[in-house]
C-alpha cells in the first residue's frame, strides 16, 4: 500500500504569506514531519500528528516520512518560506534516490512559498532586480574553498548574491571570511542588506554598505544580500531608503 | 498629497498560489497598472480600474503608477511570479530615483510572490536543493557579452541555473547561444528543465539533457533550468522522473 507525501513551503512566517494551496496541503495530510519551529506555526486539528525533529537531521527526518508515507499515510514535511531552497524537499530526493524501491512508487507533491530573499528583498526595495544568486553558507555539506570559490565567481560576474544560513553558533567565522573575500572584488561601497525574520513580528531590516558590514548584524534568521557593483540606495525623506539593482546593465564587468 | 503604491506579485498564474497578502492588497487598491494579461488575472470591483500597457513599456508604466499615486490614489503594479524578480518592482525603483523629488515621499510596498523557478521547481523534484542562480536571457537590458560570460562563470562554480526571458519572437537565437555555450563547460547528460506555466492549466514540464536540449521547447512562458554537475535524475515506475540537485557537495569543481 502506497500513500502520499508532500512537502509544503510554508513561507517566511507571516500567515498572510502562506498560499491558500499550502494551507490546503495542510489541512489535508494526517502526519507532519519538520523543524520544531515549522510545525509550531501549524494549527493541527484532533487527529493529526506532529514529530518534530532537529534541524541538522534533514535526512532522517526524510526517511521517517517517506517510510511512513510508504505504510500508507497521507504525510507532509514541512519547511520555512520554500521548500526546494536550502530545504526539505531535496533532503526527500536524496532519501528517495538511496532508499527502498518502494519509496519511488509514493505520490510525492511539492508545494512552492516565498522563500526568504523574496521576502526580504519586498520589505527594501528590490536588492534581486537584476541577475542574482543565492549560495548556501554552510560548510556542513560542501567545503569551505568551494563557498569561496562560488562567491568570487558570482561577485565577478556581477550577480547580487543572496546568502542562507549565514552564520550559526557551530559556525561563527564564514560570514566574516566571506565578506573579506568580497571586498576584495567589489567596492567598499556595494550595498548590503540584512534581512531578518522579514515579515515576523521580530523582523528587523538593516543595510549597510560592504566596507564596514558587520558579521554581528546577522543571525541564524537572516537572509544577507550582497549587491553587485550596480546596486543603488535610494535616500527618502520620512521614510527608510530604497535598495534596487536596475534591470539594465551597460557597464562591462571584471 | 502623496498616495500609495503597492507593487503586487500575483504567483505563477494558479489562484492558490496567491498570497492572501498579495490578495488583500488588490482588494484595497483602486488604480490597477500592469502587463495586460497579469491585470486579466484580477477579478476587480466596481469603482476599480485597470490600466494596460505592453510588456516591454516598463519604465513608463511605473512613471504612469507613480503619477497616479503622487495624486493621492492607492495605486497598484501587478507583476506575474514575484515582483523582485526581473519584474515591476526594480522599474518601480529606477523610476522613483530618476522621477521628481515627490515621488520618494510616495508609501511605497512591496508583496512578495511564488516567482516561476520555485513552481517549475516544485513542478519537478528540486533542482534549486543547492547553490543556484538566475539570469534574464533577455539581452534587450543588458550586451549579450555580459549574459556570455556570467552563464559560464555560473556553470564553472557548479550553480544550477534558472533561466528567465529564455526566448521570444524578437529574440530567437539567444537560448541555442547560451545552450552552446554551456555545452562547453558542462557534461552532456547535464539535466535541462523546460518549466512552462507551472500550475496552470497549460503547463508543460519537459527534461532533456543538455547534449540534446532543444531551443524550441521553450517559450516566452517557459523557465528553462539547466543542472549543475550533480543534479540528478531519479527514475520512477509509474510516476514522472525527479529531478534535483543534492544538498551537499563533496567534489570540487573546476
Amino acid at each position: 500500500m502506497s500513500g502520499r507525501l508532500v512537502v509544503i513551503g510554508l513561507g517566511p512566517g507571516n500567515a498572510s504569506q502562506v498560499t491558500p494551496e499550502a494551507s490546503q496541503a495542510v489541512a489535508s495530510a494526517t502526519f507532519f514531519y519538520g523543524y520544531k519551529p515549522y510545525l509550531d506555526r501549524l494549527d493541527l486539528k484532533p487527529g493529526q500528528t506532529a514529530v518534530a525533529s532537529d534541524n541538522r537531521e534533514e535526512i532522517s527526518r526524510a526517511g521517517a516520512a517517506l517510510e511512513k508515507a510508504a505504510s500508507g499515510a497521507h504525510v507532509a514535511v514541512v519547511s520555512g518560506g520554500d521548500p526546494g531552497v536550502f530545504a526539505m524537499a531535496a533532503a526527500v530526493c536524496e532519501a528517495i534516490e538511496a532508499g527502498p524501491v518502494e519509496w519511488r512508487s509514493i505520490e510525492l507533491e511539492v508545494v512552492p512559498g516565498v522563500t526568504a530573499m523574496l521576502a526580504v528583498a519586498a520589505r527594501i526595495g528590490a536588492p534581486l532586480g537584476h541577475d542574482f544568486c543565492a549560495i548556501s553558507l554552510s560548510d556542513n555539506l560542501k567545503p569551505w574553498d568551494l563557498i569561496e570559490r562560488r562567491l568570487k565567481a558570482a561577485a565577478e560576474a556581477g550577480f547580487v548574491i543572496a546568502l542562507y544560513n549565514p552564520i550559526s553558533k557551530a559556525r561563527p567565522w564564514q560570514l566574516g571570511k566571506a565578506f573579506e573575500l568580497l571586498r576584495g572584488v567589489l567596492p567598499a561601497t556595494t550595498p548590503v542588506v540584512f534581512g531578518r525574520a522579514a515579515g515576523r513580528p521580530d523582523e528587523k531590516i538593516a543595510i549597510a554598505k560592504l566596507g564596514q558590514a558587520d558579521p554581528a548584524q546577522a543571525d541564524m534568521a537572516t537572509c544577507v544580500m550582497i549587491g553587485s557593483p550596480e546596486t543603488r540606495i535610494i535616500e527618502r525623506d520620512g521614510q527608510g531608503p530604497l535598495v534596487y539593482t536596475p534591470r539594465f546593465s551597460a557597464v562591462g564587468q571584471r
